[in-house]
């Protein structure tokens, strides 16, 4: 499976782990909602300064966020 | 620490550990030599598309190329 896929899919399972929206989630770590939501959809060839938004949103290192991708 | 300098310092370190040069390691993943440099050097806001190209190179997975950075 496509990388960005792979990664999208692990950010969703974090978030509603954590039991918040995508919205709320963005709003946090001060990202555009829609580009958050399509990053999930696995549709962004996201960058690592955004893979390191996205790791301090869950509160966890890069290589936590990585694990199983 | 900035983490594109971080990540390019991790590159780096698995690079010499296999004791081949930037230009061997470039050619071998199909990256441009001075793309691939400038990752070393920091200054690249990569991909999680060009991260998995790297891991691949060095034969480990994307939580592994993470460690530590």
């Amino acid at each position: 499976m496509d990388i960005c896929i792979r990664f999208g899919n692990k950010c969703k399972s974090l978030r509603e782990a954590m039991n918040i929206s995508q919205e709320k989630f963005a709003l946090q770590i001060d990202m555009d909602r829609t580009y958050y939501s399509s990053i999930e959809n696995g549709k962004r060839n996201v960058s690592i300064r955004n893979i390191e938004k996205i790791e301090k949103g869950f509160g966890i290192t890069t290589e936590e966020l990585m694990r199983g991708v």
